[in-house]
């Protein structure tokens, strides 16, 4: 018996958002004061860091929950799945549905139970659940899946990472270019095949780190300070990453018995261009291992960030032939890993 | 081995809102058309259904979060275990940290790692996160706990219930009435004790029902048709719990194999004196069985409907002897059953 995911779907807005866009922007320090550059300069300086040329952003009249379903309904129709028989749908996110325009975190029902609706699933037997975990929500909800699964009290589990970061972001603050909105969808299920989930870990660093990234007033100070947005502390985050998600996929990699020669491809949240790249080189080195080439697909320059749905995007697009130069084969050892809000990493190693 | 629940801790807001508060409230329907009677019938009317004579709302300067800390802190306590030996802390909740006149729900960090942060936990072991499932969301943490203990990932696991409806509610909407705060925590772990979970059940329904309970505008037309509240059709919910909350009993009753006679005491969510005691009557009229005396703990006459807190809340009253004629003993047959947004209903059959 394996636990594998047996279908894949994204949803990845149309509606392109260039870094030109931001031209116009007032941006500002964290404490309103003007930043010295002009903005070509501080995009410029962006780009270079993040490797974000272009992101998306949900049309106006889509919630976090429509673009869960979109890419739902591509993950059951490639799963060749009846939508009747999930025993669980799980729907990771950080906000919510959140109209645009608007500033309310819209959670009520939860966004499983949009999706289920959505869906038109009568069984009452799929139990619909939202599971908050900062960007690496959709990589918890399967290790949720295949724990039910492995208790028995499930097969068939869909699971979900949504995000409309663009409705949270504070235009005055730089970090805003980096956000973006999309969804992945997955089907997790038991199977009669070889390989599957193999090991996978977990950690949720709150000591010191709970707040890295937080809900904080705008930049700039003549704006309503109730009203609240997506805010992050940049360098303790690079910090952190930096000195975690190694040795936590180490761990995960370690438990799985497999060879780091063996790992195919390394599919990492895409938070930040330079920061993967650090977060892979410092793997390799606790192994004294080269890095291979094309280990690790990345999506970043023209999807951006769009948190919990980064992964199963980037899966759903190298699993379609979709990235070029990536590929995967029947076999292959391939990992997931993420780092986010809460603190919280995560990792799975995964046999195609 | 079993799976048993070894602390409890609660938080009761001590600040205390009785019906009386309302008497100057300028309620109106739905439409925003005015109600036929004064205040004082409405209130009557109210807590003829309900049951509800006061509730308790949290301080200003708390959110939902510091009510999860209080009552953590006394479940783990209770359960005398050493909080760095957690390895889940599993926070149900709905509306996130909604401060003090603000209208923004705050879920960056997740709840759970609030909570995490302020015990002071350092080990990262310790996976922190939300649970989004509306009232039923302390029960499903149980039953996720239940799960990962099965599937060999945790051995202790808190589990917390965490509620400020006062922050949410519509203040022209009569159901504001009857919204309350608090939270409910618990310890479930591995024992080599007998009994524990026996048996669970869970049911989304999505299909008709997803929007029963909803975020809406305020009856108060004159209000900004943006800012959006805690809605529900009471009607809809009622008609609904009676038709399923009593079959969802009986099957979890049915799976652990126990006679309707065993079971000497159910905890059911606090949602409406009227509704429960409908729900009671058509869930022993299943088994042609009498009610007897007592089964059935209620302190929604002065603690009012805090969602996910009832239930953890009412189980820690009673088996601290603090609910007038009612205790618990070893080896007792008790339910746990929920019903709330989503539409969610679950069950626990339990031997303490």
């Amino acid at each position: 018996m394996a636990i594998k995911i047996t279908g894949t779907g994204s949803y990845i807005p149309t509606s392109i958002e260039k870094n030109e866009s931001f031209g116009q922007h007032h941006f500002l320090n964290a404490d309103g004061s003007s930043l010295p550059h002009p903005n070509s300069v501080i995009i410029e300086k962006f780009k270079a860091i993040t490797g974000i040329d272009e992101r998306r952003y949900a049309f106006d009249h889509l919630t976090s929950s429509d673009l869960a379903f979109f890419a739902a309904e591509k993950a059951i129709a490639d799963a060749k799945i009846d939508p009747e028989e999930l025993d669980y749908i799980i729907m990771a996110h950080n906000f919510g549905d959140v109209k645009h325009n608007t500033i309310q975190t819209d959670v009520l029902p939860c966004l499983a139970s949009r999706v289920k609706h959505s869906l038109r699933i009568k069984s009452s037997k799929c139990v619909a659940y939202d599971i908050l975990f900062g960007c690496p929500g959709w990589i918890e909800g399967v290790i949720q899946a295949n724990a039910f699964i492995k208790a028995g009290i499930a097969k068939k589990c869909l699971v979900i990472g949504s995000e409309t970061l663009s409705r949270v972001v504070d235009k005055h603050d730089r970090d805003s270019m980096i956000y973006s909105d999309g969804a992945g969808a997955t089907i997790v299920q038991e199977t009669d095949e070889e390989g599957g989930i193999l090991a996978h870990e977990t950690g949720s660093f709150t000591y010191d780190e709970a707040y890295y990234l937080y809900f904080g007033s705008s930049n700039n100070k003549d704006l309503c300070a109730d009203t609240r947005y997506l805010k992050m502390d940049g360098r303790k985050i690079y910090e952190f990453a930096l000195n975690n998600v190694p040795l936590a996929m180490k761990t995960c990699l370690d438990k799985s018995g497999r060879d780091i020669k063996e790992v195919k491809k390394i599919f990492i949240h895409q938070a930040n261009e330079k920061m993967d790249e650090a977060i892979l080189k410092r793997f390799y080195k606790l192994y004294n291992t080269e890095i291979p080439e094309g280990i690790m697909p990345m999506s970043i320059q023209e999807l951006g960030n769009s948190s919990v749905a980064t992964i199963p995007t980037l899966f759903d697009l190298v699993r379609n032939n979709k990235l070029e130069n990536h590929s995967l084969s029947k076999g292959d050892i391939i990992m997931f890993a993420s780092v986010g809000g809460g603190m919280h990493i995560n990792a799975i190693v995964y046999q195609y």
